[in-house]
């Protein structure tokens, strides 16, 4: 029994993942003509998948292995898998087909019509998608009514057993100290990040930032890099995890560190355990603990001075006609700079959480409807064009609104736990950065998110 | 009911395509890793896609629907989609799902086995997945017994209607003439084409390549060019056909003319009229007809002289010091040279039909069980290493065997007819070639092959 299990399980896992390499082709090497069909292949896929998903057949062979799975140790790979396809199932049945299919090609579209309206400063166009976004989002809570607040289900998906409630509490107690820490820096002279917008030569910051993500520990021969609008990561299987960037000829920080960002993702998806390939299992255990792998990459260690120590001259050799006369010190402010600004994902580690908590806010007001999408908000600070504005991020456009930006500041704060952790067993990871070794932080890190995997879906908080 | 039948079939063709999209994906840009779950991904694909050919009730559908049809204009979209969907059904009726999936999965590992055993002049790890391919393909002929010979269902697939014997005795009326022509060139003094030969910088032969091909009507906006093994052209939809290409940096020609090869594929699919999307009439109507289209851009048009009095003087631009001493007529010469060759895909027009029949040849004997994987044949030429002999092609790798190869020999007979009958009605087109316009014929076998489509699946001939 546990065999067929596992056979369905990896069939539901295989169709997913043919979906996602539809989604990594459309954000990268998709030609134009192709967004139509491109909607209608994803489309299938996951309806596909969803009817699997929730096919009686699985439903009883999960009630039948039950009772088998309470018998094993809670932490072995067997006892997970089968609480874990117990949870997805019962979550599953709840959501009708049509609905999965309707949303797919709507976000299909979505995305497509955002990829051009950005450049184009063209909100209007994308207005009626966002609006149709948060019905199908607000379609989707309903699925799960009752509710305390229409945010819960997507939240529940990706941080399982946190709400809106929860999320909110979190959220106030951090913001009291990040916004008096915030205005504290600011009022102290701003560091100077000139030396980061001379012109940089594309493909010079491309291989740099791909050398860089190999060097953390992130394997080639089980990924990539390609140049896409909003980077991401994506796991095709164990052997296949790729990640994407995008390049800016005057930001030396936009490869880089949304490169680290992505390769921190894909090397805890690598990471995982083989053997768990083809299961729920075989990814991430929420999208707090994901983002606390790429935010722990790009930020804590990506930012810091020992790493510095060891990549600037290398750097510096790269651009030397732009970087000889900028001393190490000088580099490190510049990447550390704290200041208000508009983009969330370009933001210093300080503000990044309270973009996070202002969209969160936001969020939670459009999915209650208490603001609508033409509505303006004033955020004390209004940026020149919507660019910068509401059509910066790709997530509003290429999914569900409400369950995902939370993530963010929740792996933030992992990730500092995770590093002390570190720091604690091995004091060493310090000087090793320093002189471009990332094996032992690595290795822990693997080693100690392999085993959160399989106590994932414990019972609800 | 209709709109039903569009429906399954457009299910059908979309879920072929995602899978076709990770076929694309394998030769292109997928890491060395990825190789499992790709053939896992690719034979689940398959396989619903065949579950879904074959559910009763799209047979019900069809027959209710068949009398429908035969009232209708015989060559009308709706009659031909009714007719062609029956023709489908009732072949894939007879194949059981279960070798789809295990032909699939064997095809993406054989497939993957050979990018690396060609490199590594390694037939002996091949030998074992050619045997079992060999197996599989008479497999799926026995579901189509009785047949007059075992390479018969095959050839019915790619070209309907014909046979193994009706090829024999095409190829043995050709086979006459051409060995006397080829003998009677060889006889003479052999062109010089030392000048191809020389060290051409990659990245600006593709850029050539892709320029050329956009020249003739290729369109980007529907399409692409990505390097890989063994070029191919897919159709992922009517709004993106891609194309790929291979680049020899010491023979100038691999990579121009495999593309003007893979562009003719493409703007023949391009050219079908995007309202047959997602329907099986929205396709190349025979294998045959597919190639005659790749091989009158590639040869009939491409190795002429007039194309290449346009074209030549921006080759030498670009190739300055290789080619500014090599004259046209040499040029032209040296890209149309008479010789035993090796490599089926590198040959020259007259002597490529020699490599299709003895391969075709080749392929009934090892179909028949009269020729094993292992046995040397006696071809009167001998390769130095298997990379240039039976470890060449993809396609021996990558699909069954025994009715694939014939389409080349026949393609190359209607590339002439359509050219001829091309030249008839526009006499002008020759001049056009001369001064880099292509739209009269490009528009001209758009216009008419358009029409072969709807006119497929006749009766038996």
């Amino acid at each position: 029994m546990l065999v067929e299990l596992k056979q369905r399980l990896r069939e539901i896992t295989d169709l997913n993942a043919a979906g996602d390499l539809l989604n990594w082709d459309q954000a990268t090497y998709m030609p134009q003509g192709g967004a139509g069909a491109h909607g209608r292949q994803r489309a299938i896929l996951n309806r596909l998948a969803h009817e699997r998903a929730v096919e009686p057949a699985l439903g009883e062979l999960i009630d039948r292995l039950t009772r088998y799975g309470e018998n094993l140790p809670y932490d072995s790979d067997d006892a997970s898998l089968i609480r874990v396809a117990r949870r997805d199932f019962q979550k599953k049945i709840k959501i009708p087909s049509d609905h999965v299919e309707r949303a797919t090609a709507h976000f299909s579209s979505s995305y497509d019509a955002w990829t051009r309206a950005r450049p184009g400063n063209d909100f209007a166009t994308m207005a009626p998608y966002l609006e149709r976004t948060l019905n199908l989002s607000r379609e989707y809570s309903s699925y799960f009514e009752p509710y305390n607040h229409v945010a819960d289900p997507h939240i529940d998906d990706a941080d399982e057993g946190m709400t809106a409630a929860s999320i909110s509490g979190l959220f106030g107690e951090l913001k009291l100290q990040l916004v008096a820490l915030a205005r504290a820096i600011c009022e102290q002279p701003a560091a100077d990040d000139a030396s980061l917008r001379q012109t940089f030569a594309k493909a010079a910051q491309f291989d740099f930032a791909l050398h860089v993500a190999k060097s953390l520990g992130y394997d080639l021969k089980r990924g990539r890099l390609d140049l896409t609008h909003h980077p991401f990561s994506t796991r095709l299987s164990a052997g296949d995890v790729r990640i994407t960037t995008r390049v800016s000829e005057n930001d030396l920080g936009d490869a880089l560190f949304s490169t680290l960002h992505e390769a921190g993702h894909a090397m805890y998806e690598q990471g995982i355990s083989a053997e768990l390939d083809g299961s729920p299992l075989g990814q991430g255990v929420s999208a707090g603990v994901h983002e606390s792998q790429s935010r722990l990459w790009e930020n804590v260690v990506g930012r810091s001075r020992g790493f510095w120590e060891y990549f600037y001259p290398r750097l510096q050799r790269i651009f030397e006609e732009q970087l000889s006369r900028v001393p190490l010190g000088a580099f490190h402010r510049a990447i550390n700079k704290v200041a208000r600004s508009l983009i969330r994902t370009d933001a210093d580690e300080l503000t990044y959480n309270l973009h996070i908590m202002l969209r969160f806010d936001l969020e939670l007001k459009m999915l209650e409807g208490q603001l609508r999408v033409t509505d303006r908000a004033d955020l004390g600070i209004a940026p020149s064009d919507d660019r910068d504005g509401c059509l910066q991020d790709a997530h509003w456009y290429s999914g569900y609104i409400g369950g995902r930006l939370q993530s963010y500041a929740i792996g933030n704060i992992l990730s500092a736990q995770f590093y002390a952790a570190a720091l604690k067993m091995h004091p060493d990871i310090l000087h090793e950065i320093a002189t471009g070794e990332f094996g032992t932080l690595h290795t822990w890190l693997a080693a100690s998110l392999r085993r959160t995997i399989s106590s994932s879906a414990r019972p609800a908080r």
